[in-house]
């Protein structure tokens, strides 16, 4: 007699969904993947007819959920991924969010329903229910940007690029700085990036941030801006992102300031445009393409049953313009 | 005895396809439209319940296929369409094409093969196969950026944004202009703006620009200028895109040259980037918000069986900033 999943599933008391997801390489806790290796040693079961029939099933489309498709980083990495699953026979079917956690769950069950071989998910807040909803799906799930326990992820390595900038800052003799961030929900940017920076500043031992929050929108940085202008006295202000000091840089010429004579001006991203303003604003750059390319290959790997780490650092590197002084 | 699509077909004497596409609001050459009107007049065929039934089939996913994801204005209208789509419940599928004619293609038979409900495509080149494909689909297809016979679209207004431009940097006083296009398979940006910037020129009745090609890339357009300050002698160049002027710019500065004492110049796009530039930028602003909601409202439009004009055009406005001199 064929020995089935079903039969996996009974013996081992578990779903058998959880049967699948075990064959397919997906999330199982260490205890039940025991149980279920068990079961098929003891029965002989051949999980390779399984996989095999599960490829043929495949439709070659891979979900991407995007927060956004107007942000410089995000959508270069899309087509970074994008063009690396295309030379590997799949398809990416896109949706965007507009940065709705609500949207980003619904969306993760509809491409399941739309029959996808896997999802990749750019994280902005990871909730208990991403987890919840990630962990009871058959399909495979590659989280980009924020780190997230018991799911596959790509991370920027925020720590060490924030710690880069604030050493830089600090090295150039600022005392008086600012952080201009964004909220702590966004673990990645709000959380992680900061605490480097902050570090990085502490590594020439004295320097302590005044620590702000506010939007990734060049517009509400601006504005948020002018008010620490008007709240502190600071030499340098350090950005979450290329677009806050691009807002930043907006509102210290509105108020008659010059940087980087007046206030000094830090980014993150290294978009191109960044080169383009007068002074170029020194910067972290994040490498776009190989993070893409990094997100599709391991999406590939999970879902052809290959081992992959569970958390993987994309580079960076420090891109130096003419935006900080020596003081 | 109940009149069924079949019997429609049959008696009109085409296909079954061609009678749901008329029902549908999709093209349908004005002979066959007649037959199939007269068709389901004299049989009394309600084409109410087949819609009904059409509307209870459906996905509510539109597909849309972009040819890049990390171009300023594309990720723009991207976004707008997308955000009033999801408030009328409809979900878009994005394609990403990297500008390959062949996987547009394969885009539509695909989203269609994903029974989404409608699919916008965001037109570069509009070849043969694309209206042939297009006119056996039963899917719906709006055109955004290229107008195309015999299927709706929306486009922007590139002749008269083109004219604008031509007639500011002529009421300057320019004699010499060149301008940096695009290849002519485009045919908005490629040929109907070039056209519209050579009349706008010649409505101050004395000028005639010298046109070059390149390509919608930074870094190409730098190493084109460079070449063009080699062969010619001008007081100004008017580029096709933001993104190639942003390059000319940097080909000029490091030239030794400078923005707009030794060379005035424009673009098309209104990129907030290109207000951070020094000279800020003078260019065309498309209105990416208002075109994305058009399309979306256009594509619901279409889908709901409504009348909608075949070719809307999206509007513009002229951005001054200081990067064209008196001369």
């Amino acid at each position: 007699m064929k020995v089935t999943i079903n039969d996996i599933a009974k013996i081992a008391g578990v779903a058998k969904s959880t049967v699948s997801r075990y064959l397919n390489g997906g999330q199982v806790s260490p205890e039940t993947k025991d149980k279920i290796k068990k079961v098929i040693e003891e029965t002989n079961y051949e999980p390779n007819s399984f996989a095999r029939s599960l490829k043929s099933k495949r439709t070659n489309f891979i979900g991407v959920i995007a927060p956004a498709l107007d942000s410089y980083v995000t959508s270069r990495v899309l087509m970074a991924i994008d063009e690396k699953l295309r030379e590997n026979q799949f398809t990416s079917l896109i949706i965007n969010t507009s940065k709705s956690i609500e949207l980003e769950i619904e969306s993760l069950l509809n491409l399941e329903r739309q029959k996808v071989d896997g999802i990749i998910l750019f994280g902005t807040e990871m909730t208990d229910e991403h987890i919840n909803v990630i962990q009871s799906m058959n399909t495979p799930v590659l989280i980009v940007g924020q780190e997230t326990p018991a799911v596959h992820c790509i991370v920027f390595d925020d720590y060490n690029a924030g710690y880069e900038i604030g050493k830089y800052v600090a090295g150039h003799g600022h005392e008086k700085v600012v952080y201009l961030g964004v909220y702590e929900r966004d673990v990645a940017v709000g959380k992680v990036r900061k605490q480097g920076v902050l570090d990085g500043l502490l590594h020439e031992g004295k320097n302590v941030a005044t620590v702000y929050e506010t939007e990734f929108d060049i517009d509400k940085a601006a504005k948020m801006t002018k008010q620490i202008m008007k709240e502190q006295q600071f030499t340098a202000l350090i950005c979450a992102t290329d677009n806050i000091a691009l807002g930043a840089m907006k509102a210290i010429r509105e108020t008659g300031k010059n940087v980087p004579e007046d206030i000094s001006l830090t980014g993150f991203g290294g978009y191109v445009y960044s080169t383009f303003t007068e002074p170029r604003l020194t910067t972290i750059k994040f490498k776009h393409k190989e993070t893409g390319h990094l997100a599709a290959t391991t999406m590939i790997s999970i879902i052809n049953e290959e081992q992959v780490p569970s958390v993987q650092k994309a580079d960076f590197t420090l891109l130096e313009g003419n935006s900080v002084k020596k003081v």
